[in-house]
């Protein structure tokens, strides 16, 4: 009789326990953290919330809807907001916010993982992870010795060392690289001439620079290279808005890096929408737009991903800063909103700009007939001026137009920008289409505020919260249970 | 030994399921939700994420650092993004806004808790908590009757009808009202003059409107309403930048909140920083970054109430939407930031267009002698044009204010703005001190970014994440288990 009370008394304590064992199950764990088998950290260079929310509110805009389309990362549960300083300036730049995002330290502007006296250099959670037996891949739309790449395998005291990182990476025994191409693919070693391509592939590389060699990539390629600048400027893949049909997208990228990586021991993958911040730059709303688009098409293969491996699978995307002092309002439109009007816009200031050049070549001397010469471009590329679109351009706003023409066609005043060469011309008009459209620019530079942080997956909930860029890297390596 | 053996699996049985509780306590509940008793929603109107940081960033610079400073609620644990557009506009006013956060309903442009349609009431979530046996209180800085506070207590189709708000104020029964005046203190209604204060003492509302008697105010004081324009624009509290040291602040407000409404039932109450948007409205950066400290302060009164009562209370912080556009960086200072230049700034343009309008009545007809004059006010209060602030202007700058001088004070541009006179040479002056500063302002209207949203206590963990404004209320009310 006693024996049997014991029994029922068992009975009812391992119902209840296995009760709140489901629970604490199906919740996250505080003291030890879920296994992150394969990461993905997503880096949108330049993107800060309002780059988001544009694109959010256009794609609503296009559907006729008032309110915001949700992309495949803003729906993730986990969000935090980032803070992004420099060791030595508020407003950081790519390679400082960069290293801070790759190996957990604050360090001084265009530090490439070093530390800012530039004696101690800083190890990196890709090579952490290659160390430990994951695989490990570094995708961008940029050069892929670029800031925020080379912070992941190489070490600098200064970004511009582009050739010195280029040799780096072709000894870091990553597994997979895929951007645009070197920014120095030779130089002059003594009396010896090096080419970075043919060093990649003697420290056994596959590199590879074609669509068709691309296509034909699959598991067991090796350690693998893909360069494809096409015709783009500065080594980067041409805009999205730019895109043929059969260009090879981030998307594309993220997909076979996916096939190429996938293992049971696991991958640690940055895949870094270079160029929005080069759109933002530029101040170019409609190509910046696109840009964020292709970003969340590359973060949608990996939620295919995460959708498979659900437990094991950590997808983290946020931004080195943002770019542009992007404002979703603006004082000529006041409270109303028309951003269906950036649809007009075809081309991005990358392709423009060459436009522009032609007319600075071909200019006939008549300074009013090649305006208006222009100003036909402009409707037909850039949807600005046309009664159609309800974007025509007052007289004051034709004439600024003009004199600005008339500067940069017969007096060249264009200035080098940070990334490429700029038109005044252009940018006058890229800048007048986001103002009809209902926003604005504060800076051609980056800013201070707090970025976005979106999570989802195995650990995701340690991303939510006041994050500082530093905590990225040490709380991935925690969760891949890979040493400090 | 049967026993003995039986026993002992049940001693291990305990101790594990022992373990687990402990672990399962400690964490946020999946299921059932935990009971907030006491509930804080500060509502910062116009606070976005930009004003957040400016803030920050500018009391790291302040002691020299470069970075940012914790305020109370960005060290909360947890963070959201809130989307906040209206129904028929993209970007939302606080009306709509303000809807959206008391009812959980997306309505028009400048309803007050009524439908799209303006036939449907909405019920707010302080009616429900009154209803339900909480205690309610609604503070806010601009006057009772303001978009922001009337939501939550009245219904109007326009948020213009002051008087009628005002009429519902007094017939709310709620436990304790403390802002500014009321904008419309009394009307005609049929051959009788109700006056509002007198109403509201009708209904048994103890009225205070002195330092004095609100010092005075303890538990057992019953329903009260405390009203304290003081000499600032539209029944507003002073700018904090204004303030004496003895004139009443948000901060008061709410330890008095928290005094008098602290009950064993619990309480709501809704806290609104409402001049940060007036401040922005303005493009007025040095004033925002003190509303936007004012406001922090009122939340740390509620965090020490949290520290207390932790298990039992919930406090929200968050906004309706951001105002201006603020950009942390701008094109002349580009990668440079020197916050610390807001600090010389001794008014608000509150007090400015007041000296200024001096200028207008006593300017002696010679435009250059009047130009130095104000030019010498402008060094004193606002620190602009001064070598030792590092922020003299150039000659281009100095003719383009010299002109908006002229025309401010000699042909009189000044315009109505959104809230108070406006005063274009005023504007002008603080708009180049906060490009001295390193940031800029794209709009002196709203914006559709989303804004940051910052929880701590029971149920804190249901605001972190994407979230929208109408999330707000309908969560609040699940998790003080009240009815929908």
């Amino acid at each position: 009789m006693k024996s049997k009370l014991l029994l029922r008394f068992i009975i009812a304590l391992v119902t209840v326990f296995a009760f709140h064992s489901r629970v604490f199950a199906i919740m996250p764990s505080g003291g030890e953290p879920q296994k992150a088998k394969y990461v993905f950290l997503f880096i949108g260079d330049g993107m800060g919330l309002a780059q988001v929310n544009l694109t959010q509110g256009y794609l609503a805009s296009l559907e006729g809807k008032i309110g915001f389309k949700q992309l495949t990362f803003t729906a993730f549960p986990q969000v935090g907001l980032m803070s992004n300083y420099a060791n030595d300036r508020l407003i950081t730049c790519s390679a400082a916010a960069g290293t801070a995002l790759a190996t957990g330290h604050k360090t001084n502007i265009n530090r490439i993982s070093y530390d800012p006296s530039g004696k101690e250099p800083f190890e990196s959670v890709a090579s952490k992870a290659k160390k430990n037996g994951f695989k490990v891949g570094i995708l961008t739309t940029v050069s892929i010795d670029h800031a925020t790449p080379s912070v992941f395998y190489a070490h600098d005291t200064d970004r511009n060392m582009y050739f010195d990182i280029g040799t780096q990476l072709t000894r870091s025994d990553f597994d997979y690289f895929a951007g645009g191409g070197f920014m120095k693919m030779q130089d002059t070693i003594g009396n010896k001439i090096i080419n970075l391509a043919k060093l990649a592939g003697e420290n056994g590389y596959n590199v590879v620079n074609t669509r068709e060699a691309f296509d034909k990539l699959a598991p067991g390629a090796g350690k693998t290279l893909v360069l494809s600048s096409g015709t783009a400027g500065e080594e980067s893949l041409p805009f999205y808005l730019d895109m043929d049909p059969d260009d090879i997208t981030l998307a594309d990228y993220t997909a076979k890096a996916i096939n190429l990586l996938s293992n049971d021991k696991g991958f640690f993958m940055m895949v870094e929408g270079g160029k929005i911040d080069w759109a933002c730059h530029a101040n170019d709303a409609a190509t910046a737009i696109q840009e964020v688009i292709e970003f969340d098409k590359a973060i949608d293969n990996a939620f295919s991903f995460y959708l498979k491996h659900k437990d094991e699978t950590l997808i983290i995307v946020t931004a080195d800063h943002e770019t542009g002092a992007l404002g979703l309002g603006n004082n000529k439109t006041g409270y109303d909103s028309y951003l269906d009007r950036l649809k007009y816009q075809k081309s991005s200031v990358e392709v423009l700009y060459k436009i522009f050049a032609q007319f600075r070549v071909n200019k006939t001397g008549d300074t009013i007939a090649d305006f208006n010469k222009i100003m036909k471009v402009v409707e037909t590329e850039i949807g600005i001026n046309s009664r159609m679109n309800s974007t025509l351009l007052t007289e004051d706003e034709l004439t600024a137009l003009k004199k600005t023409f008339v500067e940069s066609v017969y007096y060249p005043g264009a200035g080098k920008g940070t990334y490429g060469q700029r038109e005044p011309f252009i940018d006058a008009v890229i800048r007048l289409l986001a103002e009809k459209a209902g926003i604005s620019w504060g800076s051609g530079a980056h800013t201070f505020i707090n970025v976005p942080v979106y999570a989802i997956g195995a650990g995701a909930e340690r991303f939510s919260g006041y994050i500082d860029n530093t905590d990225i890297p040490k709380r991935i390596a925690e969760l891949m249970g890979i040493s400090q």
